[in-house]
């Protein structure tokens, strides 16, 4: 574990506020030139009020994960409408979403533990690129070029795939890149999941011992845990996303963690629209448990590795505190990987793997679902793999 | 590895016929009284033509697994209706299912292990209860308590837990030591799921391999893995059925074990009746697959452990062949796990680690689903809760 680790963690406010970023240090590493670019690919939040339309309109125009009738024309409608409502639960959680600031943490220390461990790929040096903020993609490529950097590692930061997240990323890398292609000698490689990798696993079951520390002990023999993912619409998941599949694998490998010591259940959040989305919902979930007698409520949110939105308003407003009020149950929640020390040592390491395998890009995410209707997916992953690891 | 275990797989016709069982050894384990009974839960199937009608009298009438208006008169009208048509099917892979046999083989090779790897808790014997055909559980359990068995293992043959399966058998031998209790002396213990076991993803990657090897190098740069398991009602899924995510993780730990080195996709098969079930169809990902250029799809059966119906026909007759001829696709099909060496010792491990353990119960199967509506299933929990480990 890298000495820089506990310093860092006293640098950080709780869990709701965004952390502060490390200062520089004065390593060579910092300042040289990188050998090793890796751009975090993640969705991104509105750092402050006046980004949130900005936010909504890039979401509701991005095809990739929403269809809509005239969506060139009911996709902005719905941006600015929704707007003021989103910019309200933005002010409940402190003003904006601490996104970008846990990305740059993860990606500073992430970087800083790469350098010790993989000294012939160093200087290492992260870069963001998000889907609906800035660092866009637009914003973190010519970043990449002009850093000097020889290689490129597409490190998706969704433990588990979705067409709707890391497939949003690589299409909105590929459709960049179309007009902007990346410079011949930049070798370009891809990590696009990763969700049962052991460090993961062991930073969520810390994260849970710990939660479950704080109870006393009745409650915690009573405790159910709630994996709670972000639902993903049906018809997506009849099409083949493999998204479910994969989050289900990341709750058995932080249960085989726990020794199975605790009951649970997956439930889904953050369904929109009228469609049918995955269930149970987990507001639902919350009631029927609490109904049943369960007043001992454990919430993990397993499809995220950084507080957002869905975490510190959904879960730590709408449902640990409304419906905890509302059932009489208590709820507790169990916070995302952020920085902790097993989660940077994963991070590390999952990269360091992958440097180390040569590999460009696995078989699996070159193939579409086998329903797909996006036009956009299959020259996408042509393009991958015709590119990474190839250079 | 038991040195058995060759000479029991000479004794094996190919895939598609039932395996012969062994003939019992000379050694005192055979016919001492047990001190360990292992129950083996599984659905069962119909080995002769004239079970068949009873079979799926009795499937049709277990409400955890289908609610029907009326289900006491439709049940019995649906099962005379489909009998001809099952009866067929059965003819055309040898005229019945080869469950019964293969759950022998699997128990008699499993218990022989475990008499070496657990001399303590020896001697070791199997038993089978199914919910459709012989061996009932009506049949089993007094045929446990004579053995004279001190332990009794209730060992559930399908990898991952659904309310339909694994939970329709502790409904049932709830439902029967209600009025039959079970002699105080005897401990029971519950195995009720192991999606991840290690040994169970060799023996799955194991066959993969073995069904690649069989290919010329150009099919097998080519092939995509589709992993089929049972499909289950959108309902049931809503419910919180924790099936669908724990297939998902034996997926995960199979390609795991194969170094991610495939393309691949976990399909649904096997839907019967109007309601929507889970998707993708392993019919309809067939042919949209093959439509895209896909010619080369391996079936891989990841929820079942051994031959039957839904193998040796579904995937073999109606998919592989069939489907195979319409779209021109080459279809290869992995076996299921059945008397592959490295299952034996799945099988055997996760018994001699339960009795190890001293683990009654695991706090994940005294829960129901969320939104549970089966009357059977809290007194069927709370009785295994008071149960097992307790005695």
């Amino acid at each position: 574990m890298s000495a820089l680790l506990p310093a860092a963690r006293l640098l950080l406010s709780p869990r709701c506020a965004a952390p502060r970023l490390l200062r520089p240090t004065s390593s060579a590493a910092a300042t040289a030139v990188p050998q090793t670019a890796v751009l975090m690919l993640n969705m991104g939040g509105p750092a402050r009020r006046e980004d949130v339309h900005d936010f909504l309109l890039r979401l509701f125009s991005d095809t990739d994960i929403i269809n809509l009738p005239m969506q060139n024309r009911l996709g902005p409608w719905i941006a600015r409408r929704r707007t003021p409502a989103i910019q309200e639960k933005y002010a409940e959680i402190g003003g904006g979403s601490p996104i970008l600031r846990w990305t740059n943490l993860q990606g500073e220390l992430m970087c800083r533990r790469l350098d010790e461990l993989s000294p012939d790929t160093a200087p290492h040096k992260h870069f963001v690129a998000f889907r609906y903020v800035h660092p866009l993609t637009e914003d973190a490529l010519p970043e990449v070029v002009a850093s000097g950097a020889r290689r490129l590692v597409l490190f998706s930061q969704y433990p588990q795939y979705s067409c709707a997240t890391t497939g949003s990323s690589i299409n909105a890398l590929h459709a960049y890149c179309r007009e902007n292609p990346l410079p011949a000698e930049l070798r370009l490689s891809v990590i696009d999941r990763w969700p049962t990798h052991p460090g993961l696993a062991r930073s969520f079951a810390a994260n849970i011992h710990a939660e479950l520390a704080k109870l006393p002990a009745d409650a915690r023999e009573k405790v159910v845990l709630l994996f709670s993912a972000h639902s993903l619409p049906l018809r997506a998941v009849s099409r083949g996303d493999p998204y479910p599949a994969e989050v289900g694998a990341t709750v058995q490998a932080v249960m085989a963690e726990l020794g199975h010591a605790y009951p649970y259940r997956l439930v889904w959040q953050s369904k929109v629209g009228p469609l049918p989305w995955m269930e149970p919902a987990t507001d639902a979930a919350i009631e029927a448990m609490a109904k049943r007698g369960h007043k001992h409520l454990m919430l993990v949110p397993i499809s995220f590795v950084n507080e957002h939105i869905e975490t510190l308003h959904e879960l730590d407003i709408e449902y640990a505190k409304d419906l905890g009020e509302k059932t009489g149950a208590s709820i507790y929640r169990v916070p995302a990987p952020n920085d902790h020390p097993e989660f940077i040592e994963a991070l590390a390491d999952i990269v360091k793997t992958h440097l180390e395998s040569g590999e460009g890009v696995r078989p699996q995410l070159l193939m579409t679902c086998p329903m797909c209707t996006n036009p956009a997916c299959y020259p996408a992953k042509r393009w991958v793999g015709e590119t990474a690891g190839l250079r």
